[in-house]
Parts: structure tokens; C-alpha cells; sequence
């Protein structure tokens, strides 16, 4: 057995808290895997005197948690501080420079960051990892950069925010609206107080950002990824997508694209329809769960909890394991200079089967309007549900999956309906995710 | 760009010229993944005249492929003749003892041998992976030994032989016998002309021995697998498994037990019912799926193609790839001297909710003798359905589910049972999966 690997914690809210416990729970097992006992000498916070329901006494606690990159008597800091930036991008930044490993659960600063902290961290020749910045405790970023390495990948997909699959589901179950079922799920602890990273897909951009650049060889474009959340999901779209034969669901979704003759990427975070004979259907609650397609693999499905303490803290000592046991991937699979940077996919060209959901007026000549403006744009019906909606005086809901078509032509069709009087609302129009 | 990797391939299959196929379609892109190109320098097979739809003439042919150890412009011999000894053993005891590394898709040599030639490996320091012998082309092993590597195991299960879960899953759709569904997949290629080691259990039990190994640092025992496969599996029994709500599919359940003081090893594949609602009851045709559950990571799923040249030449060039990099994990996640003998769990204490299926004679007083024996044997029922068969001159199939009880009080009831002339067949029994 060699010498422990000394680890910094920075970094003690649930997570932090949890990884201090998984590493005393299973401290004799982890030794024996990573050939080497894993030791945390050194612990940091904002507030020293906080009961965090861990018995902190034996760390050394440092009031400074960017000066924990200088301690000698560390190897590997771990960074649980979040924030893109501040003081979790300064630790970050301070570690590598003083040559030690760095390991994260910040998808905000990997999101943002990562390319600069990749370099740097090859230039230094340390490790540079963040396993617990994507689905939690699932092994998606090993799997696809490892396991899959075969692989070219056709596309990779999923449900990459547990709060948004908890309330999309929870709709789907008990018929309610959005807000309410939002503000069961702050009150469960399932949403953040402030949700707006959560339910308007920031979140799950930050995770397919980094998916994206992993399986594609591209260089990390979070500013590329078009993200749209929930929040104007409501429950009758819940109810028409399932007299459709589908649920709902959150994707991100990224794939490369060669139409326009260079290689560009796509990167989306929408809500989709799901068919329910597909395995992503059955994914309910806080649970994530990612796709990825490669040229030899087929379809492969990762699945676990995409959030919490214990699985997240799985994930960060995962990656302390693996430095334990000397290995050195690259941050993103392969080295920063490999990945090539690609512009972002045009969408007009995508064929999509497309559900479209209209909040019109109870009155005469509606549905000719909207039929009309979809004739005009090229688009045709597959399949169409109206419904009067009792609790709203005079408003009829009328939803609709179409033929599969290009993009363009649904937001042709719709723009054609701006302005609209008979319109209530903006329409909502959602993919179908298709095989 | 450091030294190409170089590669004698043993084994010319439909797996082998699959690694060939990936490693000349995706040859840029592994060498940008792994840092160095990946080259195939050397092949062998039984056959060198055979037609196997890829081009040979750039590679150096070998008649003896246990020679190809000994290559000088070898790295890693990748053995894919298959047979748990005889060339294939011989093939990996070489190579290692030449110091090559060894990787192989060969589970039922490793479920025999992997123990002897994993030591050998680490006395070489020379890499054995066999990511391709579990599960295809889904990376669970490197899931298991590194993805998941911080949690204690609670329970590793899955759906680990594709032409059973065919097999299963096409009974439910079409409501055929196990005999037809079985000749079927023959004509289709799902099944061997010689079934035995799929449909009996032998080929999920070579898995199950090497998860269970991995996920609960034991000494790897295959003779330890209590394996039972899916052919006295009758439409009936998934009629009635369906309308009681679950579906059948044969799983093999791995966890340990310290009910008797000392810690045991329970390793079973055996048809199992599934409650619909849970993850595995949607896993369809030849696919596999694994589900571990840790203490920290809660419930992680990986799903995928079990079997077939692409997902298993992934497999294997995954492991490659891992060479390339210069990872040097241990084969069973942690040394062989680390990994614990340890005995084979008891099952009669095990709580089971239980289906029984009893095929009797239509005649007065066999539900008496049948709920006689429960009751005596302390087993309480929770639902039974009763149904004549219309095919059979007055036959009847009666079955039932249990209240949670020891397995021991199923057997029991079961051995009341043996001898009885009201019974014209043996009793099935089958545990239903729980959460």
C-alpha cells in the first residue's frame, strides 16, 4: 500500500458534507481499490462555526479557501464552492498553477471556464476532473470519454436536470400546473428557492456544453447551446401529448451537423415529446439519464440519481479514486489542442416532427386561420386534438402533432400566426424526439 | 503524438473483423482520443481463405496465433477465439507472460481463469481488461470499477444474456411457447444452433461471476453461481405474470450477506418477475441492462447492446484505448491479493415474495393438497389465479404470488408437494425482483 492521497475539501454544504462522510464510511474499501488509503487533511467554508452534522475536528480548517492550492500537505483539492466565477475559479485556478490536482462539481465554471482550466492543467501536467459537474452520481463523463471511446457518436441526448424531470413529472402524474407543482417542489426541496437556472434549462446547457465537447472533439461552446426551459410548459400539453402516445421531458440534445459542407455542432436544451415505448419515457423524479448513439455501439443508456449529497459526493471521490490510481485523461477526452472548434448548426434545415400547442379564442374562422398559415409554410397535420378548457372562459386549447417536416417550416407557420387575434397566447411548439 | 499502439489480433469472427472495421473507420479519431494511432499489425484465425467481408492484405498473417505473444511489433494481443481454455488460454497465459498486454472478450475463460491470470498480469505489470466479456458494448465493468468506485455494492442485477431477454420479450408480445419462440431466434441468428449456454443460464453466470468479483472485491467464483435458465418458462407463466402486473426476464443477483457472522457471496441467474414499473421490465429484445446499487450513488442503470460485432468491437477498443492512454487499472478493480475468499451465501433465510406456477389435474381437492402445503410449510398467498388450458385434456395451471416469506418455506411447501399425482409436472418458482 503506498502513501495516502491527501485531498482539500473547499467547499462543506451537502455535498462537501457528503464526501466527508463517504470518505470516512468507506474508507477501508476505497483504499483497497485505489491502492492507497485517501485522506482529507485540510477543510475550508465560508463559517467555521456552522453544525454541518460531521465532525470536523480532525481537519484542519483554513479560513482562506483559495490559499488551500498552496498547502503542502495536500495532493488533490477539491473544489465545492460553486459559482462560475470568484473564489471557486480562483481555488481552481491556484491549484493547477501549484501543480496539484483539481477536482469539481462546478458545471458553471467547466461550462465557462473549462477550456482555460484544461490547458492549464495539461500545461502543468496534473489532473483536471469533473465527473460530479454532469447527472450526479451517473458515470456519464468516464462512460463517454472512456467507455464509449470508440466510438464516433451520432448523438448524444438526455435528461441532464432533476428538478425540471421532477416537476414534468409530478405534472404528468397529478394533472396539476406548472406553478403549483413548482412550488411543491421548492417546498420538497426539489428546487432551488431561486429556480431560474433549473427551469430555464441554464443548468442543463452548462452539462450538455461539457457532453457536447467530450464526445464531439469539439471545443467547449457554451454560449452555443440554444436553451429553452419548462415554464411555459402547461398541464393540458401534459395531457394532449398523452392522448398522443407521449410524455414529456427536458432534453439536451447535441449532434454534429455537415449540412451546410463544414462541420458544425448542434446543441439544444428544449422540452421534447418522448414516445413511451422509449427508455427515456420511463425516467420519472429527480432521476437524470443521457443517451449517446456511436457508429459501433448503437444506443447506450446511462441512468441514476441526477443529484443529492451521496451521489454526487459518488461522484467526486470516483475521481479522487482514479488520481489515487495514477490515471491522466485528458479533461475532455482528448488534448485542448485536438479539439476542433465548430461553428454552431443551423436549425432551419432539421426534419422535425413537431407537437404545437395553440391557446386561441372560442370563436369562428380559428382553425382556418392556423391551417392556413401551416398550408402556407409547407407544413402538414398528422394528427390534431381541440379542447375546450372549463376553468378558462372561452379558451380553447387545440394541439397538434405534424408530418415530418424542416424546422424552418414551423416557425414560418408561426410567425405567420404572430399578431393573430385569435391567439391567446404565444403558441408552444416542442420536438418529438424521434429513433 | 507518441508511438503507434501495436496490435496482433487472434481471432477472426464476426467480433474480430469488427475490431477491424472500427479500428480503420475510426482510426483518426482514436489516435486524437487515445494520443497515438491504434495499428493493427498482426491477425490470425483457423481460416485464412474464408471471406469475411473485410480486407486482410495489410496485416501480417499468422498461422499458430498462440505465437503471436511473442512478436516483437506487438503490444497487445487481443484474443477473440473464444473456448474457456485450450488456444485461447494458452494465447493469454503467453502473452502475459511475455509482458504484452491482454485484452479479450472472453468470458468464459475469465470467469474460469480470471483470477490466475490476472495475478500473472500484475507479477508482469502488464494490463488484463475484458471490458467486452460483460455486456457487450456497454462499458458496466469500467462502471463498476471505477464510475462507482467509491460506494459499497448493496446489490449488482441485471439482464445479462441477450437471447433469453429475446426470447422473453417475444413471448409477451406474441404469446408463443418457449420452444417456438427458441427455433425462431435460431432463424434469425439470436441464438445458437447449440443454445445450452445461453438459454440454461451458463453464459449469465460467466457475467455474473466477473460483476460480482468487481463490485464486492471478491475472490471470483463461477462454480458459486446458482444458475437456472428460462426453459421451463410456458406462455402461461408470463400471461399470468403479466396480469398480476410484473414481467419475466431472466436476471442474475449478486450481493452479500452477513446473515450467518461471516460475510458470504450470493450469486444467482434465475427468471425473475419484474415489477412493470421498474426500469428493467422495459428492456426489450437482445439488449442487456445492469443495475447496481451502491450506498452512496443510490440506483445506477446502464443499458445497451448486449452482444453483436459493433457493440463488442466498442467494447474491445475501448480497452485498447485505455493501453494507449497508459491506465493500468487492476482487472478486478483492485489486486487479487485484496479480493476476499469468500463462502457462498445460504438462501433459505432469504425474504422472497414468490410466484408459483403448479400444473395439475382438473379434479376435486388440489388447491386443497397445494394451499395445505403452504400453509404447513408457513407460506401465506397473496394473489392466485386458476385457468384451465384450452390445448390440454383437463389440465389446469394454477399460479400464484406469495406474501414476502423465507425462501426456505417456498421449498418447503414445494417438497410437500413432490410426489403428489395431482400435479402432472414439476412446479415452477420464481422470486420477484424487489426494490
Amino acid at each position: 500500500m503506498s502513501e495516502p492521497l491527501r485531498i482539500a475539501l473547499a467547499g462543506l454544504g451537502t455535498v462537501g458534507t457528503g464526501v466527508i462522510r463517504l470518505i470516512e464510511t468507506n474508507a477501508q474499501l476505497i483504499a483497497r481499490r485505489a491502492r492507497r488509503p485517501i485522506v482529507i487533511t485540510a477543510v475550508s467554508a465560508r463559517d467555521r462555526t456552522k453544525d454541518r452534522g460531521v465532525d470536523l475536528s480532525g481537519y484542519a480548517w483554513h479560513d482562506d479557501l483559495t490559499a488551500m492550492a498552496a498547502l503542502d500537505n495536500v495532493d488533490v483539492v477539491v473544489e465545492l464552492v460553486g459559482g462560475s466565477d470568484g473564489p471557486a475559479l480562483t481555488l481552481a485556478r491556484n491549484t493547477i498553477a501549484a501543480g496539484k490536482a483539481l477536482v469539481t462539481a462546478n458545471k458553471a465554471m467547466i461550462a465557462h471556464h473549462g477550456l482555460e482550466l484544461a490547458s492549464a492543467a495539461e500545461a502543468a501536467g496534473t489532473p483536471l476532473k469533473f465527473e460530479a459537474a454532469v447527472a450526479g452520481g451517473i458515470p456519464v463523463i468516464k462512460g463517454l470519454s472512456e467507455g464509449a471511446a470508440a466510438n464516433s457518436f451520432e448523438r448524444v441526448y438526455g435528461i441532464l436536470n432533476g428538478t425540471c424531470n421532477y416537476i414534468l413529472s409530478t405534472m404528468e402524474d397529478t394533472g396539476a400546473d406548472f406553478a403549483d407543482v413548482l412550488s411543491d417542489a421548492q417546498r420538497l426541496g426539489y428546487a432551488e428557492a431561486d429556480p431560474t437556472f433549473d427551469i430555464e434549462g441554464i443548468d442543463a446547457a452548462h452539462k450538455l456544453a461539457i457532453l457536447a465537447a467530450i464526445s464531439f472533439g469539439a471545443k467547449l461552446d457554451f454560449a452555443g447551446v440554444d436553451a429553452t426551459g419548462i415554464s411555459r410548459i402547461i398541464a393540458a400539453d401534459i395531457a394532449q401529448a398523452r392522448a398522443l402516445g407521449y410524455v414529456i421531458r427536458l432534453l439536451g440534445v447535441a449532434e454534429t451537423d455537415t449540412s451546410n459542407g463544414a462541420l458544425s455542432l448542434f446543441q439544444r436544451v428544449r422540452p421534447h415529446l418522448v414516445p413511451i415505448d422509449h427508455p427515456l419515457a420511463h425516467v420519472d423524479g429527480p432521476t437524470n439519464a443521457i443517451v449517446a448513439e456511436g457508429n459501433f455501439m448503437g444506443r447506450l443508456l446511462f441512468q441514476g440519481a441526477g443529484a443529492g449529497d451521496g451521489p454526487t459526493a459518488s461522484a467526486v471521490v470516483a475521481d479522487i479514486i482514479d488520481i489515487a490510481r495514477g490515471e491522466r485523461g485528458a479533461a475532455f477526452s482528448m488534448p485542448v489542442a485536438e479539439l476542433e472548434p465548430m461553428g454552431r448548426a443551423e436549425t432551419g434545415h432539421r426534419p422535425v416532427r413537431a407537437y404545437i400547442r395553440f391557446t386561441v379564442k372560442d370563436r369562428p374562422g380559428v382553425l382556418a386561420e392556423i391551417t392556413a398559415a401551416m398550408r402556407d409554410a409547407g407544413l402538414s397535420m398528422e394528427s390534431l386534438i381541440q379542447q375546450g378548457r372549463a376553468d378558462e372562459g372561452g379558451e380553447v386549447i387545440i394541439a397538434m402533432v405534424t408530418h415530418e417536416g424542416p424546422e424552418l417550416a414551423v416557425t414560418q407557420a408561426l410567425d405567420l400566426l404572430k399578431g393573430s387575434d385569435n391567439l391567446t397566447a404565444p403558441p408552444l411548439w416542442m420536438g418529438i424526439i424521434g429513433d
